[in-house]
């Protein structure tokens, strides 16, 4: 499994950037990187481009030895107490902050993980997810992302969606603002109930319809008009994404305090962002409708 | 001393926003918040103004009930160990980012806290410092920072200047970085080893001579010709100071976990900030130049 997962994300990683590559002005800058202890990765990043802000697909392929204390913040092998901290980790991370503010940030995940040799009850596991972010609400894009969700949880008995819906907006919820960073997705870990391959095929599926749930939605947002107020508003909701992924995301701490490879860790970071003291939008703007939303997440399908 | 020390931080932020109103054009804005679990404080936030960007001056005097963990992570008290968790606390705390990237961004803060009653060993102690984080380094600015600083605490035998400066070195060190916030200053914590009158006459010192350390360099700096790049730069530099204060400062993750008033906690931010992927200055460059002495902190004085 380790190869057929490390092959699927390089793959993904391919297809993904080379349809990226041709929405987008600018190439991408690719950095093959290795890890001291083990293992190494591919990002790729769009910078300043004339579609994306910034926008990084990275792969990373790692192993090591985890301390008890990261072993235990893990989503998965709680059943292998501090036995088996040998780890292997596979995985491919992506967040593309389009420039027009109309135009939704997305990120996604799909990660295969290992302690041990893998053998023992509980030793591998499954997780992922993406999730909408949007700086303006267009129920229509959220509806069409939850629904291509939804449907590939569908094909797989191992997934729920209305689980994997309710733990991401549970995930991403930043408890200082009392909302959440988006408009949710999916969100999993721990996926280990199944046959490995019935896991790897839903994991695989999840990250073959990326695409389909994300692009139609930044096609019909990247050539909108927008106000230097309304770009002003997106750089205040970056700054919001900042607050969560330094604070809350457990990939990024994870990655801060593992000695992993920060430019790849931080890419997640948006190009720019704002924070303006104590700004609350108007009531019955489009931007206190996005602010409702984020306080009270909706079933869209 | 809760009287005298709240009565101490008010009059200081008094003192400092005359000074700050008389150099910018815009006014602060004032806010006058209660903290549900107990007491309150005064926040004055001058908002993207001709000199500054963002400039904070918060007062609080706070009191309420620590849970044994956040007992455990504060800077004194640990004579008490799980008892006398009632708390009361008073500060100040200012956070000054200038528009012009030839001026440095400074940040201070002083505060006395108290468990239980006070009485018992132990039971009470100040805290505080100030630390210049510039985006140019001008040696000159950060021989006077300093200078000021060590001439405080030569005057009273509480304070140690050698050891405040490397505590400030080593508080507002970003591991996943390598790198300093800042060129440092003086911080301290946990000082009760003298009569409290004592500790209070140094941290009121530190606290009066604020504008003394700072205002010669802004006054330098403010006037200064820049070009887009080097505003860039000052943006990158902002994103670190962020990386800093959401993922290792204590008094703002302290905030963030204890229901604290957010937009006071969180006015240290940036107006804006930059995370631009693999950004590394030129060699031999003024980027550069400061780049190393964040690194390798000098003594100054």
């Amino acid at each position: 499994m380790r190869s057929v997962m490390a092959e699927m994300v390089y793959s993904i990683q391919d297809e993904i950037c080379q349809r990226l590559s041709e929405i987008e002005q600018v190439d991408y800058r690719e950095d093959e990187w290795v890890r001291e202890e083990g293992g190494g990765g591919r990002s790729r990043v769009f910078s300043d481009g004339t579609v994306f802000e910034k926008a990084g697909v990275n792969v990373s392929v790692v192993q090591g030895t985890l301390s008890p204390q990261a072993a235990k913040s893990m989503g998965g092998g709680h059943e292998l107490g501090d036995a088996d901290l040998d780890f292997f980790a596979t995985g491919l991370s992506l967040v593309l902050h389009p420039k027009n503010p109309m135009a939704p940030t997305v990120h996604a995940n799909y990660r295969y993980f290992e302690r041990g040799d893998g053998t023992k009850p509980g030793s591998w596991w499954f997780g992922g997810g993406a999730d909408l972010t949007p700086s303006y609400l267009f129920e229509e894009d959220a509806i069409h992302f939850h629904q291509v969700h939804k449907e590939v949880c569908d094909r797989h008995p191992v997934a729920d969606h209305s689980k994997f819906k309710q733990w991401c907006d549970d995930y991403f919820f930043i408890p200082h603002r009392g909302e959440r960073r988006g408009l949710g997705g999916i969100f999993f870990d721990n996926i280990n109930q199944a046959e490995q391959k019935e896991c790897f095929d839903f994991v695989k599926d999840c990250a073959a319809s990326f695409l389909d749930s994300y692009l139609p939605i930044l096609e019909k947002r990247i050539g909108m008009d927008y106000t230097p107020e309304q770009k002003t508003w997106q750089q205040i909701r970056r700054g919001r994404y900042v607050e969560f992924n330094l604070v809350y995301d457990r990939g990024t701490t994870f990655g801060l305090t593992t000695n992993g490879r920060i430019e790849s860790i931080l890419m997640s970071l948006p190009l720019t962002s704002r924070w303006e003291y104590c700004h609350d939008p108007e009531p019955d703007s489009p931007e206190s409708e996005l602010m409702h939303v984020l306080k009270n997440p909706r079933d869209w399908v």
